[in-house]
């Protein structure tokens, strides 16, 4: 971690209360984004899942008008890097109870962007993702399923890995979500009972023509092209999945290309 | 939280680390312990549970001595008290990816003891816990089911609510284990999908003739007797469950007594 400001409400201060909820359950969201020239291009996006997330754990957040003056303040001069904003219900409350009124903690941190590569291999992981409609679509920080499946992709060498859901489909990788070309047209999974809305996920709905679908193991192996994608490294082609090579794509290409338009960022 | 020590390894620090995976990802775990003059009567089982998700999550643990040194110490004097204690996985990692070698964050602290209860008032709580295999039974820190379901309990002015499964089994309360009597004997749901092997619930299976088993919601209600447990608070004898309510049951005193002489701090 490079840059790290820590604030309790609209307060900076020095450290976190060992008594926060981030810590003690997890009690958090968090976004992950990327700084091109010194500006977040998605950071609107960024800021609106993160208000739907407070809304539903019930986080009160406040003004924004602050938030972002201290964001483009520890942005100014980065060229390329990554930012990650962390807030949590912050300290207090009995057991799970939160506390009738909470200041949340916000934690700010600029890190270096991650090396680009012109196509991954992935593998299939066994930890499942749980069906938890309650939080399933925001970026809450209750992360330990990813956190094992991480572990099967460094044990496999692999880059990243695709995550089931218990009936065996897919939903995502453990940071990306996942694009699939079946021949027709594009297609992702849904989220609406586990998995994350990302935010480059989100701009592909809108600026492509991508169907939000049930996915199983066998549609992924059978697509013609498959990418992997999130809002801090953009469109990664998948080179291959375990023992399935696929070609590169000019279809992903071309998404690639209407990305780095809009995002020069993530060219 | 009264008394709080941080620990980095076998190093005692002053702060938590913004970095650490704890906050990020809730990749952690913990155990809350009654005190009662000056000794954890269950530590043992306590640290065996902690080890048993330390595994589940390959998180590594030092080695005991000096953590043992170290409650002792902050509990020493301390007639009746409830002690924490929480590991991280420590900070690092590139993302999910736990580093290769962390060193785990330690934080201990000692509260005050909750009020004792005769009996207490529960509701049925909407919020599901999830299924998943890799993280049932051990007390991770991934816990924002807990906390959306005990928001229901407080608002609806309850002492604790029971939580279901996404099939409609019953599996504990937000934190307490579940106990029924259904005519023959006491029954208690199977935690192998998902809910917290509680340390109270491990004695009773014990020291009792107790079936686990899958309860359904008819099967609780229809039950002649029902307590919640938790090694803070011991036995607590459900009063009334919505609508439903149970007269005092002498089944659950004869097990209280039983746990009063076995573990006097929980009389």
């Amino acid at each position: 971690m490079d840059v790290v400001r820590i604030f309790r409400g609209s307060l900076q201060v020095d450290s976190i209360d060992p008594a926060d909820r981030g810590l003690a359950y997890g009690d958090g969201l968090f976004e992950t984004m990327r700084v091109h020239r010194g500006d977040i291009p998605w950071l609107d996006a960024h800021l609106q899942r993160l208000q739907r997330g407070a809304q539903r754990l019930a986080i009160d957040l406040p003004g924004e008008a602050s938030l972002r003056a201290e964001i483009a303040a520890m942005c100014a001069g980065q060229d390329s890097a990554v930012f990650k904003l962390m807030v949590t219900r912050g300290a207090g409350g009995r057991g799970y109870a939160p506390p009738m009124h909470s200041e949340p903690t916000w934690i700010l941190s600029l890190h270096d962007a991650p090396a680009s590569m012109p196509a991954i291999d992935i593998v299939w992981c066994l930890t499942t993702l749980a069906d938890q409609p309650a939080l399933a679509g925001i970026k809450h920080c209750n992360r330990l399923e990813q956190v094992l499946a991480r572990r099967e992709v460094v044990a496999a060498n692999a880059d990243e890995g695709l995550m089931r859901d218990v009936s065996g489909n897919v939903i995502s990788a453990t940071s990306a979500n996942l694009f699939i070309h079946d021949g027709d047209g594009w297609c992702t999974p849904k989220i609406d009972r586990s998995g994350v809305a990302g935010i480059c996920r989100d701009w592909l709905l809108r600026h492509a023509r991508v169907r939000e679908t049930v996915l199983d193991r066998d549609a992924v192996e059978r697509s013609s092209a498959i990418f992997l994608c999130n809002a801090v490294r953009g469109i990664l082609p998948v080179r291959r999945l375990d023992a399935r090579e696929w070609p590169a794509s000019e279809d992903v290409r071309d998404l690639q290309r209407q990305l780095a338009e809009a995002h020069p960022g993530l060219a």
